[in-house]
């Protein structure tokens, strides 16, 4: 799918923040502060038409599903998080966190398609820690939690000085899906949860209404999102159903719970609120940290460092999404720069003690593709039967995007006015089954969309008589294409189930894990051909790999080169069969069957 | 749409049932019994075929699907008719009507494939005429409603021997069409109505779980069955869920309100049931019917006479779409043999009280779709353009039907089986919402594939650059397309109001009406070329026809003759001009520009 080349035989850009393969971790150490700096000097140039170029309406319909995506399901983790912390995490919280990052984000950030805010794995997160603090002494926790932010501060700043986040480079479609997989998985999931919550006290007439209004809420969403595929009515409508799909269904069945009648005896549960803009539990914004005992202080570390390791997967992953290959970007991305900027969200999150707020894994790419204007098409098809009518297709091309600040910082201003007392009531009158909704809409979007299920697995179900012959699979072997997502599986299932335990907290080394085990046993088990076809780089414009030092080098093509250098020395008869030879002439034979 | 020529022009087959279009009414009932006659005639040689031929695959699995749509509805109706009469109609009658029913239309019958049982139509009017009778005096409801099948069989026996079914050859799309759309409504309302009634008596957790999952029920088929249209899986598994669906639906939600927990609470109502083989009421099955005020005897006329009038469009409307044009038929249709049939099934039902059955419109043609071969094949397309890689469609193509009698009696001895104490038991596990489940199953279904709006309103609604350049309705001007829905939409929505009034009673009328405004006004208004791409008959089949006296002549085609004489006699000096002529012309010119 990816031709592969040598970065180094490609044209050598003006930029000069390059890598070659054979550097690796010692080089970058000794190089500190230079992904940093290119990162800033390389966007610099940009700022000022990052705001100028967001005043078009495209921005303006892209704001609004940012801010209902980003805002509904805060609320719904918000409410996971106080429901398993015994109360500590509120919604001003957490809209104080999704606010603060919004608006640090889209003015300092190198990357500002790259929404962040309160994700469900920080949730995740700090109630796993929350029952693991539990079990000495709760009173510690809130303390802890700012030691565990300023550590984290620490290692992010670590990791943005000695260039480590150029190792995102390597990141393909194996991780990444899969990811998103789990990610799209742990949304309905939550979704369900919070469903099961109404059933809480013998609601039972508020747990089926909620489940109701919930699924009814997702297939309203779903429906006149589908609505932009189809070829009906002017492009303008269906464009306008499928941008404010969130609205018009958040209005509606929000109206519909206020209905009297049968409804009203429902009684549905609604979100709770409190006084703005003070934490939620009586407490000072900086509670006094440096009064934790020394001990704790270090027995933060390694939590610090396990959510640096989170965000290190999680933060780069969105941004590599939200400018994955099939946007057409013209502006260079900022990994490195971004992250340090993260360690400083890390740092003032931690200190005031709300949530951490880091990239937006499933709402990132749906972000960029919101903002990115498409040119509809109706494509003729002459066939070659003169009997056979033509065939009119529609093709969607992505011309543009509108890389912009605007969005991303008016979501965040609107977080802000969100944090009013009027605004807070309008919240309070959404019923939490429409949460629920949030997740399956945001979660099932996520996952019907994942190639993993659109590509591979309808590939593999689709009756062979109807296999399309220009398909690239066809090409290998069905067995592969199983082996293949049986190691997505397995990586999927393991995050799946160690989330549900207190080893959730060790998580993040699972799910990053999968890079190296797609860089290094992968090429074992499969030839060069098959990989190219079953994965490829996440992001391959060169304006976002630049800030990773380049493309990299996939090491079946190095395999590849290595076997060929080989038989070149063997005909010379000067070298000696490597293992790996083997391996690929054994791939190499399989194919050929 | 169907090219048009005169009956008498066409080959004269050996079957010498046929009318010129100048053979109107008199000449009919000068020839009585004729119709039946040939029927029973052409019919015969098949009987023991049909019989021998039913022990076939897709006979089995079109019988559980027909009595799973058969038997869930007409429970439905029954609830409905015993919820608005005052609980006179119970279970058992609406299980008796539909076996008897069954039985004898399988049996005995010249189109077995019409199957025949309690539909809403007849729930709609038995109420209607409780509704009226109890103005005067409830108590004479049971004899009224005996007599009103006494004359209703009355009627049927002379319509069948004066061979008046013949008309039904002049029913086109038009009127059968709109036919569908509205008892697709119709269902979904009943749909609608049954959750409501979910709710009464404060029954709020009930009323709440039963609409989750009766709209759980619809999606679970929905999905299953459209499995069937899909490329995915080999063909055996897609044919074997879409055929099965209502049964994983069935099985699979009645179980899930029996789970223990939450569901538990909801107090699902169930359906209720008494002892087998019973009257619901204390009363005997035969009631003193010749003890009814002479009066009241005369008064059941009319009311036997409207019944008649349903009956002959709704029982001939189910054989046609049982027999529509799609399906590749071989054996000779049998309208005035049937009728007649019917007159005795409303003579034996009216005597026992129960539920006079008939054709079931939208299960007529799911039950010929669900015992027709289909062959599914892979047609590859090649381009014009050789960059643009050929196209691999999916082909249906109804090779031939299983016409047979099996399913039909099997059916209906299934639905005696059912009349017994143990399935009686069974029957009583169905939660109501599946039943709400079922009729927007069926509802929706007949309204999704309902070319009204499949091929019309998909049309005018798409997108004017994505029409495909080989559609014929291109070739008629948009106005004339929003003309023709517009008397379609007028005929459904004038009969949806006077169903939910009193008047509901004289609701055949209308809708019958709606041939003659096809066949007298439509030529009027449109051109032959647009009527002959907006509608067409609906039996196009010749052996179809033959049981009607052959195809009639089209009044736009002979209007069209006729302005070609008279431009004749014209030309040759002689004639006026008509004008029809002139009409025809503007058409013509409408058409050009």
């Amino acid at each position: 799918m990816s031709s592969q080349c040598h970065p180094e035989q490609g044209k050598r850009s003006q930029d000069d923040y390059q890598w070659r393969t054979d550097q690796g971790f010692g080089s970058r150490l000794l190089r500190p502060c230079r992904g940093m700096y290119h990162d800033v000097k390389r966007r610099m140039p940009y700022y000022w038409g990052d705001l100028r170029e967001g005043f078009t309406y495209r921005v303006l319909s892209g704001t609004i599903r940012i801010y209902f995506i980003n805002l509904l399901p805060a609320m719904a983790f918000q409410l996971d998080m106080s429901y398993n912390t015994g109360g500590f995490f509120g919604i001003n919280e957490a809209l104080l966190s999704s606010a603060l990052a919004a608006i640090v984000f889209s003015l300092l950030s190198c990357q500002p398609l790259t929404v962040v805010g309160v994700t469900g794995l920080i949730s995740l997160f700090n109630y796993t820690i929350y029952d693991i603090i539990k079990i000495y002494d709760v009173g510690l926790y809130p303390q802890f939690m700012v030691w565990v932010g300023i550590w984290a501060a620490i290692f992010h700043w670590m990791i943005a000085i000695f260039n480590l986040c150029d190792y995102m480079r390597t990141v393909t479609d194996f991780s990444s899906q899969t990811f998103g997989f789990y990610v799209g998985t742990v949304y309905v999931i939550k979704g369900c949860e919070e469903l099961s919550i109404g059933f809480h006290d013998g609601q039972i007439s508020n747990g089926f209404a909620s489940a109701l209004v919930a699924i009814l809420y997702f297939l309203t969403v779903y429906l006149l999102e589908q609505m932009g595929q189809t070829t009906y009515t002017r492009t303008w409508l269906r464009t306008f159903l499928s941008d404010y799909a969130y609205v018009i269904a958040t209005v509606w069945w929000t109206g519909f719970t206020h209905f009297p009648g049968n409804l009203a005896y429902a009684h549905f549960e609604y979100l709770p609120t409190t006084r703005p803009f003070y934490p939620t539990v009586d407490r000072p914004w900086v509670m006094k940290f440096w009064s934790l005992p020394v001990k704790w202080i270090f027995i933060a570390i390694p939590f610090g460092f396990l959510m640096t390791v989170l965000f290190y997967y999680d933060h780069n992953v969105s941004s590599l999404t939200a400018q994955a290959r099939n946007f057409p970007l013209r502006k260079p991305a900022g990994f490195h720069w971004d992250f340090f900027l993260l360690g400083c969200t890390c740092l003032v999150g931690g200190v005031l003690n709300i949530p951490l707020p880091n990239g937006l894994v499933p709402q990132a790419p749906v972000h960029t593709d919101s903002v990115t204007y498409y040119k509809v098409e109706s494509v003729v098809i002459e066939t070659k039967n003169p009997d056979e009518p033509s065939i009119i297709r529609k093709t969607t091309t992505a011309e543009s995007v509108a890389e912009q600040r605007i969005s991303h910082l008016v979501m965040g201003l609107a977080l802000v006015g969100t944090m009013t007392g009027p605004l807070l009531t309008v919240i309070s009158l959404i019923p939490r089954a429409i949460i629920s909704g949030v997740f399956f809409t945001v979660g099932m979007g996520s996952i019907l969309t994942n190639p993993i299920l659109t590509d591979k697995i309808a590939f593999l179900l689709r009756d062979p008589k109807f296999r399309q012959p220009s398909d690239p699979l066809n090409t290998v072997p069905r067995r592969q294409i199983w082996h293949y997502l049986f190691w997505q599986f397995l990586g999927f299932a393991t995050s799946i189930a160690i989330s549900q335990t207190v080893a959730a907290i060790g998580f993040p080394i699972l799910i990053t894990g999968l890079i190296p085990l797609r860089w290094k046993l992968l090429p074992r088990l499969f030839t060069r051909r098959e990989l190219e076809v079953l994965d490829s780089l996440t992001a391959t414009s060169e304006v976002v790999l630049v800030s990773l030092g380049g493309k990299p080098e996939m090491p079946e093509a190095r395999r590849d080169l290595q076997m060929k250098q080989n038989r070149q020395s063997l005909e010379d008869g000067s070298g000696d069969v490597l293992e790996g030879t083997l391996k690929n002439d054994q791939g190499d034979l399989r194919q050929r069957k």
